[in-house]
């Protein structure tokens, strides 16, 4: 079908093309390789080398987490499985080039030039990753103008508040800056007839089963994505461990509490996709101290628990009182989770006697959603200006308003798997398609 | 639909939370840092840092099979997704926190302490993978608490085989143990009424497509897992050199017999998914040894004739004559590959004139044998007792048993794939949803 | 069904047992492990390891690329799942154990002998590659045997033109040989009826969803892919970095042209699949050279714009008037990318006043089309041979003619999601079923 105002044809070309050449623009102007990378100050760099997880193989971990965990992760709605995966892929793409270039701004310019390694594509993806947070909280009832231009302005913020924060706040600054900024965005954009397409804001089968795939990716690297920027050696062994059995003991106690809250005793798989990662998020902060694994465990478990009750009990009263519609249930998962996580990261820096460190966490939190909830504020009311495209409220959730996606194509699907006396024989059973002509090559 | 019996409000999260505050409390006891995760032992260790593999991406490979692979290998079951993915996740999840206890309990204490560090991650995700086997044999027949119960028994019983053996068996002790526990486990659970659930005892389309995912993840990865807990340097190299050679040669016998062996010529996708892997179960004892990649390839050329002839011939006697209902086949591709693997890894020993390893192989292989048959007796009848909710005959290999599958999910896809007139304008097909109320939200 | 023609009882067994007994034998004459693999070479060794991206993880990398990557990115066709996946990972083991033989006589033996390590298994994994990309231009109109012979043919007339080149090409030789090869064998198996069954040349919603995962799995890991075989240090940084920031402009600007270009403004996702990638491809050659982010985003932007067009405008051209049949649009992913690249690589070389090395490049994309379009011509014809078992122009795109593929699996699917009065109890559900005995063990 096609609609006047949520066609791309122009929006989108015009978006990404500006973007991209001031992209280029600065990048030639600003950019350097750092001196790991330049062949000419190669010989200056050994000491990252000799480290537990070398530093490109943890980069590619949590690329995998970027676009495949968060891509997947929100291919659960029934009709909207491009946009989820292919918006991800598209503003994540934008975020990491914008975030180099901010996050260089920011945090130190070598005789006014941005200084880009393997360090600095690991904490491009950080940042992206805050996005792709707020990015799932207005899943569904967003153009991909406005998810871009949310980019823009959610990684230049976040950029700032790191900057504020001396990078105090560690990965829980992500979590928390994406999953409040993005609620907020989503109070701004609030749809009081939203319900015309409820029907669609649900998953089926098989998409439960691909955001399945994003899950385990982001639980699995979780322990990468904690340790990748934390100081080489016995820290970065220490997150790592910490991580990993925070997240052993928040996937227990998710699905205790999937199968005591949900329908008759039934596991629920939106709580297992999402609140048995609420532990990476917990252990954020406190992952690089002296946890322990009993400190990491209590901690997941207890976020596993409180993500549980926040999917079943907090997010319907977060949409009927304060009129958030947060499509994944972003602040059980990262929201609550990451607040947890600062304090946990407060409490544990206090009793190993650095009380200033524990203050400066408790600051940090501050700093952060103040940051959040502002920047998601201002840039809500930029996203909701009626020229990015949006959907109608009836077409929210679905793909087909922003794809190529043929009604044939589904109408092929249901004769293949409906005709019973042809479908013996695929020979015959292809007479069926003589009528329809959607042919993959028409599409060139 | 709700079944009284199989209702798991109460059973799993008492099961869950009992576990996992046991555990919690003897990590609290029991557990420390390793010297290279302790922030004041670090300056003592680099040793492990300068390997051809380095072990934190090594580990993160071995955690992709256990959960990526191991989970969606066993996706193939049309109606069993959820539960293939998810029960694996849960029970990975228990299974590598009690396997760091009795892992650390049986190879040795500290003063009275166990160390974790990366290389008790890499242990006990191998031992995890042990019950994972298991979990395969009886895949579809078992209630989530029987397989908690399963994993901390068969997790004790590995560790103890681990310390019998003195790690002497290697990776073949992983699933010979887990393939014999198992087996013996499906022949203690023996259903003689499973007819009445086996027409959901199959694959799917896209179920299979799902299956190859996991296939494909533990193929490429399996060079890690066989390399992961070798001595460093040219041994590692070897071990992963040999596995890669043997999943080749192993990959081409596999399409080869599927094709001689299945139904007029057809390959056939059980054989695909499972005997093309049995290369890197047969390589697993001898491949750190110079067998060299010319006897790396016979091995596996052999061990995928064996596996594709096992599922064809011997899993119909193993059911009819033998009484043992096994669901994936773990018989074919873990557990006559696994001998295979401890008979070549004697006879290379014995040719390395070592007779007295390659007796030692010979004789781990019968220990692991007996404790795996042995306990898989006394763990099966254990998990027989009528109080975790398993599954009636008839409603085997059924997610909807366990989680949240509205029929109406499976009603909007029919919808949304059949309506001909309607599909092609999206949102008037929308109106067709009108009359459910299956919304995500409404599961909070 | 049935056909005596794609029947692959024998045939398909005969090629496996004969390769592989052919490579086994070789491989024990030939073969021998590498210093770095040997136990008693191991002490001379440790030059690779202290790098920036450790070779065991690189090779891990290109290993999902070639597997994971290429394989569900040629899911896309709605029936031919089974196919893409399975005969990928066939030809791929077959082609990475002859790559070994070729490269290593080739590249230089070691006193008659061939030495193999992990440079040897990535320079293996990318010779496949190059088999897999040919692959994409005839996918759904051979039968594995013609796609055996064409991966023994190909992986030798490769492993020539790298001795030929003295590897000076770069990655930019496996795009273009993968694809100008590929091409011409689609030209001389051009079908004029291919018509016949082209309503199964096409996509349904969840087969876009698997390509998807393959086509973020080869975004994510070309850094690894284009660093893999640099020299280590600074150069292994820079063309990880290069080809980070050309994917990221490449994917805007894919986005851009996509929804530009096709119908009514909606993004279409042949796009979004393939020419995404295209600047991986561009920045292969140039990569390791001093090329700049800025001089890399630049060169993805283009490619995107290029790759987009291509497929909007040149294959129904290359189609109508070349007769050639580009299933997969290889020539616009990996053919004029490969082209680009290699025209930067010679200006970037030029303009680090290396007018030789220029020079160089230019020639050896000169030699590598040549080789490509002259090796793809004669290994054409060969594939031409009516003996095996090539399917009918009704038959091409369909799983059913080589796979065992109930269609009684189909039907399930099809009731299961269709009734709506039982649906609703899965237990009754599954009377529906009584009628049909397919069972995945019969197959047994």
């Amino acid at each position: 079908m096609t609609d006047t105002n949520t066609n791309m044809r122009l929006k989108l070309p015009i978006t990404c093309f500006i973007l991209e050449i001031i992209l280029i623009i600065l990048f030639g102007v600003l950019v350097e390789y750092d001196k790991e990378t330049d062949a000419r100050k190669w010989h200056h760099s050994n000491h990252i080398f000799n480290s537990f997880h070398p530093p490109f193989p943890g980069f590619q971990d949590v690329h995998v987490m970027i676009f495949i965990g968060f891509g997947f992760l929100m291919t659960f709605l029934q009709r909207y499985g491009f946009s989820s995966v292919g918006f991800n892929f598209l503003i994540a793409a934008l975020a990491l080039q914008w975030a180099t270039l901010m996050q260089g701004f920011f945090h130190g310019m070598h005789g006014g030039k941005i200084h880009v390694g393997v360090e600095s594509m690991i904490n491009a993806d950080f940042c992206t990753g805050s996005v792709l947070i707020s990015f799932g909280a207005v899943l569904g009832k967003t153009s991909p103008v406005q998810l871009l231009v949310m980019a823009v302005f959610e990684v230049t913020l976040f950029a700032v508040n790191e900057f504020i924060l001396l990078n105090a706040g560690g990965s829980m600054t992500i979590h928390t800056f994406g999953a409040y900024f993005g609620l907020m965005v989503a109070r701004v954009l609030y749809r009081p007839n939203l319900h015309k397409s409820k029907h669609k804001n649900s998953s089926v089968y098989h998409s439960d089963m691909f955001a399945m795939i994003g899950t385990l990716y982001l639980w699995m690297f979780w322990p990468s994505f904690n340790s990748a920027i934390t100081a080489h050696g016995d820290d970065q062994h220490r997150t790592a461990l910490n991580t990993y059995y925070s997240l052993a003991a928040c996937t227990l106690s998710t699905y205790a509490m999937s199968a005591l809250t949900a329908h008759d005793g039934k596991l629920d798989m939106v709580h297992i996709q999402n609140a048995a990662l609420a532990g990476g998020v917990a252990a954020g902060t406190a992952g690089e101290m002296m946890l322990t694994p009993f400190g990491s465990m209590i901690v997941g478990f207890l976020a596993g628990i409180i993500s549980v009750l926040g999917y079943k009990y907090l997010s319907p009263i977060l949409e009927s009182k304060l009129k958030i519609q947060d499509t994944c249930g972003v602040h059980n998962l990262h929201g609550m989770p990451g607040v947890m996580g600062a304090i946990v990261g407060a409490v544990t820096a206090s009793l190993a006697t650095k009380e200033i460190y524990g203050g400066i966490q408790a600051i940090s939190l501050a700093v952060t959603l103040g940051m959040a909830l502002g920047g998601g504020l201002l840039v809500g009311f930029i996203m909701k200006l009626p020229i990015y495209g949006a959907p109608s409220d009836a077409s929210c959730f679905e793909d087909s308003i922003y794809w190529e996606v043929s009604s044939k194509k589904l109408l092929e699907t249901s004769k293949l798997y409906n005709d019973k006396n042809k479908s013996k024989n695929p020979l015959r059973l292809s007479s069926l398609y003589k009528s329809y002509h959607y042919n993959r090559k028409k599409k060139w």
